[in-house]
């Protein structure tokens, strides 16, 4: 098999200069003992190694085929769970979070096992990514390398088990609840998640990971909250209020979850979620902007499943071709512990009625997650992240856009005109909702260090375009864009160019040219109306920081 | 009045340093006769001069205040014609055209009336503009310059009268047909164009008059011909054959201009059309490319009339819902001499659904002009003029694109990867149908010459994107993209921005930055989504050079 060949060769190539981990050598050199399914540990041993290294040799060779490989290792039947072990102690999260990267001991936990990896990283085929999961959960890593959903690595895995994960923390919630601080009982988070702000919590996701998962697993989905996270005690008491307008004549119904599940059709869209302020950190060192330095992974891309608003809306009275009704508005739980505003947005009427539009109670075939709007979130594909609001509570049309802060004096993308200070009449630029073409590397990092033998180099990253227009192509270049090198694209089986939702991942091997010291790399994509990146931030750098989608560019060192 | 306080000074202004014309100034010396208004020669010389001025002043100072203007000056319900001339000769259309701008002597017509307008242009205040309408008609620019048309005007100008239009060429067709040239029967057309093919005919609309009227006059929109235009002798046989599929079940209806007239509503619908090589020259100034010279006014922006496509596909048996319909063919009669293919193209199902699609018959009020695909055309507004199928007389359903070779293998923008001659998979690239983000410069032209002292210049253009995103800003830099001056817009009334069919137009007084011997002036727009120009044609350079937006670039020398 390709697969294997393939694996085993990196196998040898991936350890021939390193030592393997002193815990792990030890564990793995116990006697030959057999497992259930007559295996020795030396087989189990090289088993793990493999099914580790075909995450190396995905990131080596491509998703597509990776994807293949997958097919051949995961064991989607199997129950990935050992049971509480009585003879080992238990851990509280809190514990478990200090033992992080920065920590001499990495801890990790998938279910209730609690595992001490620090001696086995060094032996990781798979790299140090698994250093992003010390201090946090396994599962979100073995999502995105699903090779490790099998009965043998989990035995593996079990040899390192130090503990028993508290049961009280199984729980979402962080539950340390202040009256006197309104972020207290904010949901607890993945370790791997690169922070921009603790309270409203604001993270992004490793680029690293991020490109190697189609769909982005829950907990490293890229969070951007503007308010403490509401907390919903009693899901069979959360309301949706949906007010509506048909000609002159108002009305209002009111809907549970439940009551949206048993009587509208149930839809499910993969759908890219993007900030309007993702990668504003290099808008910023272009001259200087406001805002959260996003650096540029604010964006991830997730299977929702839910009811389409159109749907809700007309069983609520709406007449599809009423023309007074001009936007619809959305506004959610979470609530501004200062002035007592809600979060509120709005979209054009015309959007909302689109199919593509969801009330959204499942994201990955998973109940929503607390920070991404547990029980019900708008998802309003192909339009910015600002205006799919979280925690939703109400729905309202109307014939004008939201009066909320965040439609009428925030999220529009004023003219580079203005400077940072100006007092600038909102009105000058429209509440945005479609965003522009993007793409963004996220392979390799920048300042990483290629040997000065090598002549080619693996780049992968996203690309996504506002309103469904489906990525055409992404092109890298080595020399600012006099030659350029097309990169092979990976895309919703079930969306076509004129209606996509979800991201494009893109990946390429690319020549290097020779006798240089650093090398820039570019990236730009083109989209179905063939607009396509502005080279630089120059056009279109605006106070705020909003919508950067100049070329994506990347240096790398040469040693 | 501040408009005639303006136009006033503006006259001394304009003609203090200027001999006026021999010609005219004889005449207008003549005794001081009274005209049925009892005004004096005196008097209406001085309100001609004044009225084109209104021209000059209106190009200076912005089309807003023209309009406003233009109400005061502009006579509707006046019939203006003037009968023959027994005493003068009669002048074939053809002798007429000789008489162009590079002939001594220059003439004009309107109506039935020629004119020698050689000794007017040194007096004529609107400038040499005049000089553009030589050995052609003065209709379109009556139509751009509305305050011409006035009694008065006319008056003045039937004292340059020199003899009378032969009837035989009031018609439009230059009918000198020949059995050897398939191109031999196509229309007449106004010697203003820039021609860029005479067969086909390509041609486009001189830049210094395209930002004066947010309507183009019909003999002044650019035309862009595949092949030699088709003859209807006799409009009541132009039969449009309508071919659907309902599920598995096909049929046809054939119908002709009176049955869509008397069976749909009519509908008006303000797009702007334009070529997908538009500002192709840049491109090959960049880098050669193959096609069409176009330099940069290949759009033209009018008022369509017709009936909406849907309802008569909906007529025709089409289910609007139908899933397996994905494409809507058209044909036109202009037939291909060699090969004996109709140009033909297609547009997606569900653009082809959309309330702004027509079957247009009318153009700015008028029937189609020939050039313009009469007596019926799609026009899609949104989409790249290539779709808009001129001479229109088969619409079919399909699950595919169309077969033409239009579709199939031209209109494509390949990536920057592949070079003239390459052999590309025509697949590599989707059918372009919305177009990107574009806007240029009218005024100034390239190479004009800019007074030493002058702190600032008049700059006009148009900008437009495809997919109805409305324009939400055109800005100009002097110093290539470091500060941005804003332009005013002038929009459709009657469009949103998220609904935007027509072109924006824009302009604005910029200040010069001082001692320079050169100025690059530099345009871009920023459309709906968001989505801007490349700053160079780097990222979008293609081997046929199609879709050109990078920035506008215009030089100019100060003297």
């Amino acid at each position: 098999m390709l697969g294997r060949a393939m694996i085993s060769g990196l196998l040898v190539g991936r350890n021939g200069g390193r030592p393997i981990g002193r815990r792990a050598l030890t564990r793995l050199q116990q006697p030959n003992e057999r497992d259930d399914h007559g295996r020795s540990r030396e087989d189990r041993r090289a088993a793990l190694l493999a099914v580790c290294a075909g995450g190396a040799a995905a990131a080596a060779l491509g998703i597509y085929m990776f994807r293949q490989r997958r097919i051949a290792f995961a064991d989607a039947n199997v129950v990935l769970e050992r049971p509480k072990r009585p003879d080992l102690p238990t851990l509280s999260r809190k514990e478990i979070s200090q033992h992080n990267r920065d920590h001499a001991r990495k801890w990790v936990t998938f279910k209730q096992g609690v595992y001490d990896i620090t001696d086995f990283i060094g032996s990781h085929p798979g790299g140090d990514k698994i250093l992003l999961a010390a201090g946090g959960s396994l599962e979100p890593f073995w999502s995105l390398y699903a090779q490790h959903k099998s009965t043998q690595v989990l035995e593996i895995l079990e040899e390192l088990r130090i503990g028993n994960l508290d049961e009280k923390d199984m729980q979402e919630t962080a539950g340390s609840a202040d009256a006197n601080d309104p972020y207290s009982s904010d949901p607890r988070r993945h370790p791997a998640l690169i922070v921009n702000s603790e309270k409203p919590y604001n993270a992004e996701t490793p680029p690293s990971l991020l490109a190697d998962s189609f769909v982005t697993p829950i907990e490293l989905f890229f969070v951007r909250n503007h308010l403490p996270v509401p907390q919903v005690a009693d899901l069979s008491k959360h309301q949706l209020r949906v007010e509506v307008q048909n000609g002159k004549k108002k009305g209002a119904v009111t809907l549970n979850v439940d009551d949206l599940k048993k009587k509208f059709k149930p839809t499910t869209v993969t759908s890219a979620v993007q900030c309007a302020g993702n990668r504003r950190a290099e808008m910023s060192k272009f001259k200087k902007v406001m805002g959260l330095s996003w650096r540029g992974t604010a964006i991830s891309n997730a299977k929702w499943t839910g009811v389409r608003l159109r749907d809700v809306l007309i069983a609520a009275g709406v007449d599809p071709n009423d023309d007074t009704i001009k936007h619809v508005h959305f506004e959610g739980a979470d609530i501004d512990p200062n002035g007592g505003n809600h979060y509120g947005a709005s979209i054009p009427f015309s959007k909302a009625m689109s199919p593509e539009v969801l009330i959204a109670y499942e994201m990955n075939g998973e109940p929503l997650s607390v920070d991404h709007g547990y029980p019900l979130r708008v998802v309003v594909p192909g339009v910015v992240g600002a205006r799919q609001v979280k925690w939703l509570t109400t729905i309202r049309t109307s014939e004008e856009e939201s009066p909320s802060h965040w439609q009428q004096k925030d999220y529009r993308a004023f003219s580079p005109a203005y400077n940072v200070g100006d007092n600038v009449d909102p009105a000058s630029a429209p509440a945005i909702q479609e965003g522009p073409v993007q793409s963004a590397f996220c392979v390799p990092a920048p300042g990483s260090i290629i040997d000065a033998k090598a002549t080619e180099i693996d780049v992968a990253g996203y690309a996504w375009s506002g309103g469904g227009r489906g990525i055409v192509r992404v092109e890298v270049s080595t020399d600012d864009g006099a030659t350029w090198h097309p990169t092979e694209l990976e895309q919703a089986p079930d969306q076509t160019l004129d209606n996509m939702w979800a991201w494009t991942l893109w990946r390429a091997k690319i020549p290097l040219p020779a006798n240089k010291r650093h090398h820039e790399l570019v990236c730009k994509a083109t989209d179905r109306s063939y607009n396509t990146q502005p080279e630089t931030p120059a056009g279109i750098w605006n106070m705020r920081g909003l919508l950067n989608n100049s070329w994506h560019r990347v240096t790398i060192d040469v040693k």
